[in-house]
């Protein structure tokens, strides 16, 4: 058996190509009904900032989670464009000069630096506003009740009390308001920032599987847990990639936690401690997928591939 | 009768003061099922935002047009809330330094003057964000088909296709890309891009009255019809105001169009045709009612608030 491509890695690159495919298909130029046009430069700047990148991770949770219901692949590839929107938004109004300041994204140049701000911030507006566009569709999910779900779902964790909550809270440990200096926060209140600002839509990702495939309130739990640990497992990883990693393959600046003064697990629990975690949170995402038996085996996979990763 | 407080005015303030504490009771500091808290610097500043000021003119037409078929009110109230939200962020957005650099708003400073650009940028992504968490509550309507109605409607109305569409064409037309001159767009352009800008929404809120009280295809066309002249008046006055108006009465710089060479229908008409071009329009929002008979008196008089406006 060939190592470099295992199933797991070439379903989720399926899963990339197929949403990538998708966003392409949804961010044309032309308008649909209800719209006046379709600005080129916004659209423009709206697919330099979703397409032609990416693992796609939240994609493949909400794909992989929905196929333990044997839920038709399309929709779940319709959910998890709108999520890779709100995705996309978040990055670009992050890496923006008022807040992170950052050049690179992906190895290529942020939005802000492609197209300027004020094309970056309504790109970033025109994405968050399309995936409830997405959402609201009859392609997502032919049940009303099942789409709005999504759209309730989906606004709680990307909203001030998920996402951008946690981005604030991201913001003020820095020490950016008031004139502060970098707060020193507690193993919880690490938690609960992270929870919100990257967790929550991980959470999603696993939880819109189980609302498009009509699970049980067992299994609905079941997504829940797995996406939490995957959350946590997913950022911790990314705060180690940020200390240790190669920028040439992170595709971004490294090492910039630590001068900004960033609240992460790895400040908290040092290097080593945080791997420790991660081990811990690999497990509970296995743990937590027992109900689903052997049909979850690639969703194990996922949590350690976010563990492992190195870019 | 006493002219200075007439019926129209006492509903648009009633319909005022019910969306205030609405959105004061929603953008509470208590976080709701599927968030986990509400960072307290950015519930701030989404109420600065959102909270105490403006006619709340979208609300009234939601309540309003949603009253011609017996809604009952506190569902319009909520879709008015939604849209509101959507309104205050595209304010809140439009006003940072690097689009319209306003340093007031309503004659209060504006957000990122009271709170920084990073918090500012945040707020209106909440804000955006909420307007979707609300149209997805029961409260707002008990069938889930009419919220995801909603949802698709006001994401169309506001996105690429809509507002933040027209917003990208309004920054073009000033000439910031490429370092153009500002371009003189004429008549149909200057209409389309302000049908995006503005329009957009303002047509929403009437055609959200209809989504709610399940209007025929015949009402959902003549409610179209008159959020459309509605919306295109609301601008030309908006342009006239710009012109000629009274910073101390209008609560923001004026004279700032001409400045920045902006594209308005003022710019195109002269201010003479602007105003003809306005008497039109409401004639148009008057005939576009006929077939709700004298149960539409007061859009009618909506529609010539908007064109005589002050401020």
């Amino acid at each position: 058996m060939n190592s470099q491509i295992s199933p797991f890695i070439s379903r989720l690159d399926a899963t990339a190509k197929d949403t990538e495919d998708l966003l392409d298909r949804l961010l044309s130029a032309t308008p649909v009904d209800g719209e006046l046009s379709r600005p080129a430069r916004l659209v423009k700047a709206m697919r330099y900032s979703s397409l032609g990148g990416g693992k796609r991770f939240r994609p493949f949770l909400v794909v992989e989670c929905a196929a333990l219901f044997e839920v038709p692949r399309q929709h779940a590839l319709m959910a998890g464009a709108a999520l890779e929107c709100v995705h996309c938004y978040s990055l670009v109004h992050d890496d923006l000069p008022a807040m992170d300041n950052d050049d690179l994204r992906r190895g290529q140049p942020t939005a802000h630096r492609a197209f300027g701000e004020a094309t970056a911030i309504l790109a970033g507006d025109g994405l968050l506003t399309f995936a409830f566009d997405i959402l609201s569709r009859l392609q997502t999910h032919p049940d009303p009740a099942v789409r709005i779900e999504l759209v309730s779902a989906l606004a709680r964790a990307s909203g001030l009390g998920g996402m951008v909550g946690g981005q604030m809270l991201d913001l003020a440990a820095e020490g950016r308001f008031d004139g502060n200096a970098p707060q020193r926060l507690g193993e919880n209140e690490v938690r609960t920032l992270q929870a919100m600002k990257t967790g929550a839509l991980l959470r999603f990702a696993c939880e819109a599987g189980g609302m498009l495939g009509s699970a049980t309130p067992l299994q609905r739990k079941a997504l829940e847990r797995y996406g939490s640990a995957v959350g946590q497992a997913f950022q911790i990883a990314d705060d180690l990639l940020d200390l240790e990693g190669d920028p040439t393959l992170v595709g971004k600046s490294t090492g910039k936690d630590a001068v900004a003064g960033k609240a992460t697990m790895v400040d908290v629990l040092g290097a080593a401690g945080a791997k420790a975690r991660l081990k811990e949170l690999v497990a509970e995402a296995e743990h937590a997928l027992t109900p689903f038996g052997r049909g979850a085996a690639i969703l194990i996979e996922g949590a350690k591939f976010v563990a492992d990763r190195h870019a």
